[in-house]
């Protein structure tokens, strides 16, 4: 299989993490018998400094014409302390979701057994959970106009959806749910919200189509607060993009750290697959970020993109035998029993590799 | 001390909550001889049945002339599964805050040693939480114009700030933190969201004037993640209406279960006490729900609205006492050790006011 694929290292940790990604990639192209191309482009920090722009109009060409993205993470503090700031990291990867229609975010809650302990939560509360996110991306507050007066005395998001938006993500989502659990929990705010009202009502009919899936409403406050008490209750959880940002990042903790979370962006053309975490730049250039992340984002990139299943099982086995063999980063080792054996990114990445 | 109370039972276990909180002021008024004259009202779903009106101009009145508000909770399945109802009973809860400018919902997460294992969070990671959650409650995409399109294709929320509506807020936390950790986490979305960078703003402008008060910004989902992963590191917490919905709801399980937890809302005027939970319809009316958060809404009243320190800790103490003696309601046992006694609400609350 050929196949052109783009690396968005981005900022601070992302530029660590996504080495490894990519070595992983060509490692399996190496032994399935594959060509990927690779290109890279800058966003994020990285390409304010260099051009001005988050996302600069070569990485968006290049973008439209790969086959599959690969991305590290995107952020700064700078920005984060001046909320004045006009030009902002978050900007390239808001535009390039938008762009690229990337408009479902799959996020898989993937539990590794080594890492029961990882967790703040009991062992017992976590284990056999295994669930999977759909968060809208294109749409919601996210996108929606801004404005602020001006003698900076009020601001505002438009938080908004249209009918269609609810109905192709939710699609996905039952599409999913069918191949697993059958059971999809759709989380809203509609006692509150009319976007959460209109929301739900869309949903109420597709249950009626996917009457084979168990379909169950949840209140957002409701959903943050079960998500801890009960994780196993859930299979496919369907949500918002600003839902779907906090419920992802608080699952995290379920799978003992951002640190291992991947994630696949899909919708009209070419998937975008990355970490959730974010840069992380408080440990970046110091080979303590753990790589597990990027490397799990290429395998749903092999899976999700290019459709090779076996060659994605091989790179999960990799990592789960690496986690099986003691070894760790900081973020997934466990204080108590010392028995870890802790590694830097880079050796990490080459223990998976191995 | 001569007061005037309103009580508010609401809905489904609100109504039996309250009743256990209303017996609790009763007790302390006999003991420390002061002279509560309890009046009631309707709200929410029992509004609706019985004047169509979640709020009626009644209710409303009672509560401007009164001294303090003991409320139960809010909601009914019926409006969940009916996104196009137009009455629902969360109005009702809306417009009083909105009426009373409640502004600032403080949600205190406090934790029994007694009940360290009912949570699923690890003991290790919850001894010592001791958090103050500030919540803003009369703006945010709560109070702003909602939009349906005719031909149900499209819906919006706006999300609004004025400057000072954050700042009167933003000051309130501060007051607190100083007579606590002295620590203060503002939470928000400034790296998305103008709401949240105009929030920041006016906060990063008060950090200077409240020096001593050591302040740190978060995203929201970040939050989200900090709050299971490490829950002592937050002391008082600022947020605005819809993420602190969610955070408290999530940090309920901090407590062991929402049954435990009490608010205070407080603005200009009467203040408004009530559990955090709802109106958890699929036990009402078994004699199942936990009374604690409403006699401990009770002692927030005693505190904050009448500065009856004594009488408040009375109650605390009371409440501690009888977590010690082994009694517990079915959301805050332990399902492992049997040696939990299990009570129903009646039950509960009685053993309490021994
Ligand atoms: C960086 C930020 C804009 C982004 C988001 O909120 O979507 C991130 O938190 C994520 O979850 O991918
Ligand atoms: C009932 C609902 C409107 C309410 C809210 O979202 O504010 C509740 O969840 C709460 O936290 O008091």
């Amino acid at each position: 299989m050929k196949k052109n694929i783009l690396i968005i290292p981005g900022d601070g940790i992302g530029q660590e993490v996504t080495t490894w990604g990519k070595q992983v990639l060509e490692a399996i192209a190496t032994k399935y018998n594959h060509e990927f191309v690779f290109e890279e482009a800058i966003m994020g920090h990285t390409a304010i400094e260099a051009t001005g722009n988050p996302l600069p109009e070569e990485t968006l060409e290049k973008a439209k014409a790969s086959d599959a993205i690969l991305f590290g993470a995107i952020g700064h503090a700078k920005y984060d302390n001046d909320p004045s700031a006009k030009v902002r990291p978050e900007q390239g990867l808001l535009k390039i979701r938008k762009e690229l229609g990337l408009y479902a975010n799959l996020r898989p809650i993937l539990l590794f057994d080594e890492l029961l302990d990882a967790s703040s939560l009991k062992p017992e509360v976590l284990r056999g959970t295994d669930i999977l996110f759909f968060r809208e991306l294109t749409g919601d507050v996210y996108f929606g106009e801004k404005k602020r007066n001006e003698d900076n005395t009020f601001a505002s998001d438009l938080m908004n959806y249209h009918r269609y938006e609810v109905e192709r993500i939710a699609r996905k989502a039952y599409e999913a749910a069918r191949t697993r659990g059958k059971k999809l929990c759709s989380v809203d705010k509609a006692n509150v919200l009319e976007t959460s009202r209109l929301w739900r009502e869309v949903v109420q009919e597709l249950a009626k189509e996917y009457s084979d899936v168990e379909t169950e409403h949840m209140f957002i406050d409701n959903a943050a607060m079960q998500l801890v008490k009960n994780p196993k209750k859930f299979d496919v959880v369907l949500t918002a993009n600003l839902f779907g940002d906090i419920l992802t990042d608080e699952a995290s903790q379920i799978a003992g750290s951002m640190g291992m979370l991947a994630s696949a962006s899909i919708g009209d053309s070419t998937g975008f697959f990355e970490p959730i975490h974010g840069s992380a730049h408080d440990i970046a250039g110091q080979n303590k970020a753990n790589p597990l992340a990027s490397i799990l984002s290429a395998a749903l990139l092999l899976d999700i993109a290019f459709g090779l299943q076996e060659e994605a099982k091989a790179v999960t086995t990799a990592v789960a035998d690496t986690l099986k063999a003691g070894w760790r980063t900081g973020d997934i080792a466990n204080a108590e029993t010392a028995a870890d054996k802790i590694l830097g990114t880079n050796e990490m990445g080459a223990k998976v590799l191995e």
